[in-house]
């Protein structure tokens, strides 16, 4: 297998970079950036050290090298909207996983109302699908373009598509989202500065306002009954990871153990969710870990969702991976860590 | 003015030295501890310096010393249970202001849920007043007994009052709280180490599951109709800070205007509550001073509500100086910062 | 007293600006920015609330304003080399404590090594001193430029220069400082952000090559007999703080006591330094504290120094302002803090 | 191959049991412990996850069950003194691996020195080698046991043994080391919780006065001329990682190329050491990584030396595995990582 990953110098691209440095099925690995072409992989990622030797020169490459090596895969961890652009020559020739939200949400109201005009390609829609790994493995597995999930949606959907989708909760379901600062980007800005961020913890954009409400709604209501969903996250000050804690009412007559049995359907059987019943996840124990954790509390018809994931693996790349495993039929947890921090 | 800190070796005991050794109404201190009696102030809380030379001995005295000094004010910062037995010398001879929960419920139902046994001393209740300061004033200035409010309750009722008391809002109300690690005390359990809390966020104790649900739920009742209430707490990995994010839905017919408006109302001219409309507070702003942010979010009629404290200022020992300054007459601000961090 | 702040919305700024709300001799306070005049400055500084109310319009002011304001102190918290310039029209009219490197090395060789060219008004030199309050109390108080002292060369200097000026120690001295983040600057830099700088240690311009590495030399040099001197520092996930840690050899016939003694003539009676003898200062005891620690180790004849302050306060705006009331007569402390954190 | 982890429930016990699960060498894992056997490895460690579930039966056991299971090697995770005592029915038997100090150094005075007691089993020291695993690969590849080292002695050792074995250097050692705080160990004491440590950096055990001295002290000098050394340490608040800074004089004559060429000659095809010529590394390089970044600043006739490695890896049980693929003759870097964080 030849990849390419295009944005190699955010945090989203030195991730891939380590995880396709270790992938036994990568054999020829192509670091570009449009920014930093011809630039010594190790003065742009100097953690990286000699990782990725044997699978690359140590150069970041430009597009136009990696249009011409016609790659299997490619990986796009750039800016919506300029994603779809610049993956343009790719489109019908290597299969594109696209990390950012370009794909994401098909319907043009909820797209627009996030990213301020409609979704760039409706044209190359039938091809693409949400990648949202542990729900769509059949749609992935024909997919030529893969719409990865943002970090806040995978975190969010996990834990509320089984109980949805079974309709067995109802009322507002009010989201709670707790992320850490690379879920921001690599960008200069004074608010994400360390000495803004330390010792420092903020809403932002409640309610609706922030873009992935818009990606979350579209894929809950694509389960069944629409539910009012309120969405706000929050900044926290570590370097990776997600914690989510929801809210929402059981739907009459469904219990505890008709939620635990939902969550055991649905996942019992995937490797990189994990259900704990009544003790609620940390996100050290996901953080480098591909998997998500799930946790629950029920109270009378009260029932509080607890989930956590790391946003920059199974929140971005390492989901990317994960994709690509399906895709293409390797074992779905190669070259993924299962296991976290303490 | 002559005053007592009980449980001078604890975080609350340590920002309390530091206000009280500033507080220009305050000629005595005695910093008290049952466990390091004798011991040099230098030795136990370095940081505090030559700070207090002018209005103490230096030492850690103990409570016999304490008694026979026979103090104006007697502030407690020990645990719940312990307090109230240790300040029995005190009650009727000095102003109590007791950080612990011992008088802040006095539902013995609610009280015994939290802690465990009912009410220790509900024999003086009638002497004691909740010191929830922008909402207790009148009976603060003849309490003999203040109830220090806790550091979430004090994060939580802040921002709910106002609307509760004027019937404006309905529904269930779902808390979300994140609290620096100061939060949990100054004890030695591996799950507060440094490498534990980290680059980690979780939840803890749920729902109704937290102690300082009880006291939130009491207050909140007080202000009229009773509202279904889940709090969840929130650890995040910062020393010193409270944000807590709060969604219910507006009664029909109140609009933001009206929100706005019963804010004003109740905190226009208050020193320590700063009104922010829909900019979201950061907890940055407030750290190291006595003041509550609280900022809201109106989307339809849905309400959200986002406050910030100091967990140990407003939330514990400034609050508990804010009371000492009402119930003696001082001007409200003595001593106490107004401003935050940057 | 009237007093100026350029450079309002850097972290040095925002310190200044922070104690001269509340300093009992400054009646108006001119916050001042060329960037942002205009500006509110609730927006700019959204923590700093209402404290400086009283004393300002709550509005950054252009350099027209406060010229126009004649005030009888400038702080200017403004790059290096940019400094001098804006300064222009207060000399000789206002006395201005200049936080800038512009007046702090008079050597042209020394000054040209670290900043690219030569000091930029050797003219003024003769009214100029050097900040560092323990040292040149009797200077500042005839100054009318004073060169406030940079944040390593304070934590440096304050413990070598009571033994280098008594000649009591010899051989290379190797200095060793760890800082936190915000001593960089409030700059829009990727190599600042949270995630580079949070879980990070490094050093970076070692030896000579750091530009305090000539201000720390020259004032070295001033006490007597020229000494090597390595100095690294390095930046540590912290906010605020700078430790530092000094080798040198004891000359012969020194003693442990002979040490004590020059630190005890030299700070004994100031309010702003404290001897720890044996005891290592922490960054957390001075943490916004105008206090520098000092703790000390002989063995054999080595010698180890250890210092600790807070590299906004003593290490800039606290300092400033310590130099203002000297300068001014004041009592040396007002509004000032002694005390740090815990 | 059967390993056994004695010390499960430790930093470094965490750290081996995530290595061992993805060893391709290693089919059974057995972790003991003798304060928790019995409880289930997902409530001791959540954050491992299933990953060891096909290597181990997910529960501590004793040490009565490792005895009986003849184990190909035995990590002792444990502490000094106590690791040489359980370890007894291993010796002779399995490949000992003993991240404690109990071999580490044979001069009675130096252990004795540091550890209050003489080093406990002289008898075996013949059997045992130092596991630097740069430096020991022979005696290593016939040890039956190995004495893995601290984590500050690899840190400083390595930079500096290819010099003073050469004898390029000369005067006194002046060593500089920060530490993450899983350094002190998972213990339940006051001065490692996150609020003391958070915010913090203090220096401690200065000159030669920290255990470790004595091993970098033992070890430096069996490279030839004994070089006068203070080795102080500090810790710094990040979770892992250790930085070094060392000092010291070239012998005349010597030049930055004959610096460069001893390093290369030493680790030029080595897998875990990385020269950086004058970059200097940052901690977060090497993090999660098995590697050992170095990199050197030289000026007029001094030198600074600059290392970094993560503590846990490295530093304790990354080196451990390193150790056991030499002595077993397995790739050396066979389930270890080679590339660290951004």
């Amino acid at each position: 297998m030849k990849v390419a990953v295009l944005g190699s110098t955010g945090y989203t691209g030195m991730v891939l970079l380590r995880i396709l440095a270790n992938h036994p099925q990568v054999a020829v690995v192509m670091p570009a950036s449009s920014s930093r072409a011809g630039a010594a992989l190790r003065d742009v990622d100097p953690g990286l050290g000699a990782a990725l030797h044997a699978k690359c020169d140590g150069e970041l490459v430009d597009l136009e090298t990696v249009r011409a090596a016609k790659p299997d895969v490619v990986f796009s961890a750039l800016p919506h909207l300029t994603s779809s652009k610049v993956c343009e020559p790719f489109f019908g020739k290597s299969v594109v996983i696209d990390l950012s939200a370009d794909f994401r949400v098909p319907d043009a109201a909820l797209f627009t109302r996030a990213y301020g005009e409609p979704p760039p390609r409706v044209d190359l829609q039938l091809d693409s699908c949400y990648g949202l790994a542990e729900w769509y493995g059949k749609e992935i597995l024909e997919a030529d373009i893969i719409a990865n999930p943002g970090c806040y949606p995978t975190a969010t959907l996990l834990p509320l598509l089984p109980l949805a989708r079974k309709g067995l909760i109802q009322g507002k379901i009010v989201v709670n989202a707790f992320s850490g600062i690379s879920g921001a980007g690599r960008k200069e800005q004074i608010n994400l500065l360390f000495h803004e961020r330390s010792e420092n913890v903020n809403a932002y954009n409640p309610g609706t306002k922030h873009r992935h409400w818009s990606e979350i709604h579209y894929h809950l209501s694509r389960s069944g009954k629409q539910l009012p969903m309120l969405f706000t996250p929050h900044l926290v000050p570590i370097k990776q990871g997600i914690a989510v804690t929801t809210s929402c009412s059981l739907r009459d007559g469904v219990s505890e153990e008709g939620i635990a049995a939902a969550f055991k359907e649905a996942y019992g059987t995937r490797p990189f969710v994990r259900l704990l019943g009544s003790t609620i996840p940390e996100t050290r124990w996901v953080r480098n870990s591909n998997r998500c954790d799930i946790g629950w509390h029920v109270e009378d018809q009260e029932l509080l969702l607890f989930s956590a994931i790391d946003n920059l693996v199974k929140g971005a790349s390492g989901q990317a991976v994960q994709n690509m495993n399906l895709r293409f039929g390797f074992d779905e947890t190669e070259g993924l860590r299962t296991y976290g921090e303490f």
